[in-house]
């Protein structure tokens, strides 16, 4: 086992941090961890917006469903899907609103991403990625001044950790990994692991909370849906053929 | 700089490999990995198909645009957003089709798919992602009998290097990241990188080949653009609202 593979195998979300602030060193090698990931097609769809401003941090921590980590962590990041810049650079071959390119644009923001979130676990800092980003989309992109084709797909906040809580039981390998085909999930296999995750939550709540996953998954459901987004990002130039 | 941050920054895609099988252990440690990624709210809305039957290989091989990797790499991947499971295990909560859902289980792959080809590469193997998995969205569905709410986001070719070509330099890190809001970027800037990325081609292909960033990314445009997403995404229930 490597420092690498070890990193990522006891990732957890932090959402508290210690006063230590992340020096511009460090903050740098992140952000070249990010540039360094793979990218479709050498595109770079994307952009990083590093919200140092406190005014603006505040106002993004109520736009994200009010998390104080939102406004308080030492570093918090915006990844954005960008296919702006792209536009600008290129000829009239380049056509707006295609489906495909905004899959490019996301998933190019989420890869670097990744890497921004395990260099900074490297360094030992922790972190969280913030889909709250996502609840007021228009409102956090109007403050963030992001142009038409530009939109957030996530938030991260990073810092020391002044917590450690435990990793959390993924869903077992068999029902996420299929070979040559998808196969439907074993129900008993779920069973096992809703009671798992069951134990968890009344481990580390006291007993406040005692869903399986089926329930906190479905728990999920009935909040935000954020009903906003196709027209968000329609309005944004994408998704529109 | 530690290992974790060494590969990341030395990451370059592969696409030729050597015979050396990777053995299941090696590849259950990259599943793990996978699975160890952040996932919103636990969602875990994506899932893995190990595709190790050469017949399927090589007919992927002819959707994915004639790539010989795909058919050869001793490792294939393919990361499919999935929220059929999560419909599964939900109660009466779950609606299908909401934009928001579309972008959960795409990042969850991408973020996923990231840990594992980093994973990978920390085992000393290598590894490209193949957005052409997307060529012809649904002909891949079907051979991989993806059901309903499931659809391949990118593949995966991973082994044993057999090349070892250059790191290709990202844009300079004012382009991609900005602080507190969005910048439009300076031309001078983008005219010094898109002279390095000709110079770069140009040793590359031996003056085969010598695009700037610019040109390259103008030529993308005027390819595939994958114009049956959108239909294809409504029609396996993504994106219809």
């Amino acid at each position: 086992m490597n420092q690498t593979l070890e990193l990522m195998l006891s990732h957890r979300s932090i959402r508290k941090f210690t006063d230590q602030l992340v020096n511009e060193r460090e903050l740098d090698i992140i952000i070249r961890a990010a540039q360094a990931a793979a990218t479709s097609s050498f595109l770079q769809a994307y952009s990083i917006i590093d919200v140092k401003n406190p005014e603006i941090r505040a106002k993004l921590r109520t736009f994200c469903g009010d998390q104080e980590y939102v406004e308080k962590s030492p570093i918090f990041l915006v990844f954005c899907g960008d296919t702006h810049r792209i536009k600008n650079v290129c000829d009239s071959s380049y056509e707006s609103g295609w489906t495909e390119t905004f899959i490019i644009a996301t998933v190019d923001a989420a890869i670097a991403g990744q890497n921004a979130m395990l260099a900074a676990e490297s360094l030992g800092l922790g972190g969280v990625y913030i889909g709250g980003i996502r609840n007021h989309a228009q409102e956090v992109s109007d403050l963030l001044k992001l142009p038409e084709e530009v939109y957030p797909v996530f938030g991260m906040c990073l810092g020391y950790p002044a917590q450690d809580p435990e990793v959390k039981e993924r869903l077992p390998k068999e029902i996420v990994y299929h070979v040559d085909h998808y196969t439907e999930l074993d129900e008993a296999t779920l069973e096992a692991y809703d009671t798992h995750i069951s134990d968890y939550y009344i481990k580390r709540t006291k007993g406040k909370i005692k869903d399986t996953w089926s329930e906190a998954v479905s728990k999920k459901f009935k909040q935000e849906k954020r009903e906003h987004m196709l027209k968000f990002l329609q309005d944004r130039g994408f998704i529109k053929k």
